[in-house]
């Protein structure tokens, strides 16, 4: 197979490999050019100013004619104005849910907040990093004393320890996002019981945090500073105490059926390659789509990804509100960078270029197609609570650990993570899946990749790789662990959205 | 001794408990009001616009006449114009150099650059977080696979990580500081031997940094991308290859005899009270002149914390441009914090009004006590290295993981810390003295804080107090372990200063 159709409507295919000139491409048309591997090819005729599609979506208009079997790229294809029409809400169409007799289940930990989780961990939230050291000492004593023998329902005790909590302003935007993450965090459903542990002294009060975001002491939730038990040793020994206490607690809520609607799946991408648009995450759209069928949740994220291509998501918003705050959030990254000095150019680089990639709508289809087809539900900002069922966007920069984070302070209870260059990751307290895009990835990292979506263009289809990755998602949040829980990862990526000056 | 006298040319006594109107100061006077704890009271009449001198140094001017016995606080105290006079180079003094027979030694480990350690550490340097679980991984299967068995003089291995090296721009400010920091970490002389691992798509390229900071590896330095080597798995046993060749070598370099020139001091206060300023960092300020004169290096920093106060220093400047480059950091943080809707203020708060600080130049002055009174020789950027050897000026933020970082980076090799609330903090490779401004604390907290400097006035003096601190720098430099250093800190400290917009 030398080249893919992504979708029934579209009027071009993918080379999967350098397509000589006058190779046969169908029963009717070859190769009228040299095709580079990964480039487009015209499928049909085009008329000059006819839409291109890709995705079945336009990525752009033929700016002279085209003939069945041209290369199609910058030479002949460009953005129109009607593709950037915001057009608010005009592509919504009506979720197919499925019927209750296909409804899917989990094996999922019940929360008394009503939410589920899909791992039971016990969680050491810091609010300052002069109470990261503290927090990882608890959380290795407590290994090394073997406290969690015998309580073989719980995961795992996990420190989140991050650089920030002091030389900040906690009420400036970057403080509120410190909070909302930890926040966030303290009442996850992968966490049967958490720990707070503050210094004292600190700007991000411990008391503070627990007033503005309702947190109140109960016997899964407790908190201390290291300054009110007399330093780090009493903190310490006050942790584990703590811990011993809560131990056979959170051992005893075991896993129950439960319907995958409560499931929420973070999709994230990183390390992308030419092959990221094509495999991976379109792959990753076809089961975010069935879990939205499912009636579970989906989290979108990254905004500088798409940026120049904002009006694909206004147009698929469910509410005039939702549109509009994705143009606000785009108007907010716009000066924000310009205010950092820093470019937000999602447009194709001569790399992508190279690649194949001709339009910003074309990049940015490829990066959204993870997100699937369905409704833009809501939009929320980094690490605010989603309450909303079916595909949402959340705020938040491109960068994986800081994007991951905010998903799971949100509330994701599964990551899906494509690359295409071998992105080494893995979260705690949530699993993380990671997709290939290329199979050559897959096969040199396949102790650190758990899918290979590289199929899709290998004699299987984007169907099947979709069905494989849901599938293994409810594995996964039923208890099978991920690649990169078994390597041990998940301890060094909480990395809380760092914004504004450190003073 | 219920006042202290922080100078003889003062003209004012600090009152260490309150004070009650009538009660007896000396011979001559009574305090004529009530005086709070720590507030300041006239030791002599002071006429109307005559100075107001602390740590014999103006804090402002009397703005009414005050009796000897009278309360000094912002109803009859103000700073004039005068005391905002940049006045470059104008209070600069030769320096008092020790005698050859007055040289005091350390045991201190000697590298091929010519720099001498205190520490014999092997570094895993990170340059992005996507690498952070592979480096921590290695260090933890060397502990636990017990490597360093029979390799006595090493103290481990030291695994570099945070939060940043992806989704931002290598060319900025951000991008700059962050392998400024990196690249000082590399050429630490702590470190006996250091290996640099990166993923391989990040932005913050290993190959880059190594070209631009001319980072060549070596027996002592090696370089390795965790996609280079086909995954995490692979990564880790490559590490742990590296370290099994480097330990012989870096085991077999002793410690010898050093002049205490070679030390280079990071002063650094966090946490600090109302004692801070009279007990901790004077007398650290006077360990620091001490070091100065036995011809080491002190590097000062936290820029916010000298705001308003920086005339101070320009006038203690030994040169025009060392003078001008501090208007410039000021000129600079002015900006920086605007742009970014903090607000850069060191005026006395409420609180510390209350506490007895009455002027910006008061408060000032105690936190830059801690840098002794010799001139200032040098101003580097954050993480630069420090060439000069006397008292010299490092840009940073005040937050006391950033602020160590950065003096690390630029070559710190013991750092002192004072603190007044009880601030949980050490950093690997490089050994971090706390200083207690008070024996409440210290007696509280005896486990983390090395000195109480609270002595100083309960009996002792800055004098005794400043010695003890220069005499335990030896011994620390030599090997002694400080008390974070027996508590374990120093794995979760390393923090490259966060500046610019995550995407
Ligand atoms: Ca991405
Ligand atoms: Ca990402
Ligand atoms: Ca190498
Ligand atoms: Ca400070
Ligand atoms: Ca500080």
């Amino acid at each position: 197979m030398k080249t893919l159709r992504l979708h029934p409507q579209d009027n071009l295919l993918v080379a999967l490999d350098a397509l000589p000139k006058g190779c046969e491409l169908s029963a009717d048309f070859k190769a009228c050019n040299d095709i580079p591997k990964m480039h487009k090819v015209a499928s049909q005729t085009i008329a000059a100013g006819e839409k291109i599609l890709k995705y079945g979506q336009v990525i752009g208009q033929a700016t002279q004619s085209i003939a069945a079997g041209e290369h199609i790229h910058t030479h002949n294809c460009a953005m129109g104005n009607f593709e950037r029409d915001f057009a608010f809400c005009s592509q919504i169409r009506p979720t197919q849910f499925v019927p209750t007799n296909a409804k899917r289940q989990f094996q999922g930990y019940h929360r008394p907040s009503g939410k589920v989780g899909t791992r039971n961990f016990i969680a050491l939230v810091t609010t300052v990093n002069c109470s990261a050291t503290a927090a990882r000492h608890i959380a290795e004593q407590a290994r090394l004393g073997q406290l969690l023998d015998g309580f073989d329902n719980i995961d795992g005790i996990v420190p989140l320890v991050h650089s920030s909590g002091c030389g900040m302003n906690p009420n400036s935007r970057g403080g509120h996002i410190l909070a909302r993450t930890l926040a966030g965090y303290a009442v996850h459903p992968n966490f049967g019981g958490v720990i707070t542990l503050g210094l004292g002294c600190e700007a991000m009060q411990l008391n503070h945090l627990m007033r503005d975001y309702g947190l109140v002491e109960s016997e899964f939730f407790r908190a201390y500073n290291i300054q009110d038990v007399d330093g780090t040793a009493k903190a310490i020994d006050h942790g584990l105490g703590i811990i011993r206490e809560m131990l056979p607690r959170v051992n005893a809520v075991k896993r129950q059926a439960t319907d995958a609607s409560h499931l929420t799946l973070a999709v994230q991408c990183g390390g992308s390659d030419a092959f990221s648009g094509i495999t991976a995450n379109p792959a990753l759209g076809k089961a975010a789509d069935t879990l939205v069928a499912q009636g579970g949740t989906v989290i979108y994220s990254e905004t500088p990804e798409i940026y120049g291509a904002e009006h694909l998501l206004t147009q698929r918003a469910e509410t005039p509100e939702s549109a509009q705050a994705i143009v606000d959030l785009i108007s907010w990254w716009e000066n924000y960078t310009l205010m950092n000095g820093v470019e937000l150019n999602n447009n194709p680089s001569p790399g992508n270029k190279a690649g194949g990639l001709t339009t910003i709508l074309e990049k940015s289809l490829g990066a959204m197609a993870k997100a699937g087809s369905t409704n833009l539900r809501a939009v929320y900002q980094y690490a605010e609570q989603v309450k909303e069922k079916g595909m949402v966007f959340m705020d938040s920069p491109g960068f994986d650990p800081v994007s991951v984070t905010g998903q799971v302070a949100s509330g994701a209870n599964v990551v899906c993570f494509t690359t295409g260059r071998g992105s080494a990751f893995g979260h705690k307290p949530v699993p993380s899946l990671k997709l290939a895009s290329n199979t050559a990835l897959y096969e040199r990292m396949t102790g650190d990749i758990d899918i290979n979506c590289g199929k899709a263009i290998e004699g299987g289809s984007l169907e099947a790789s979709g069905a494989e990755i849901f599938e293994t998602i409810l594995r996964v949040a039923s208890g099978e662990r991920t690649k990169s829980e078994l390597l041990g990862y998940g301890d060094n990526e909480f990395t809380p959205w760092p914004m504004g000056a450190v003073v």
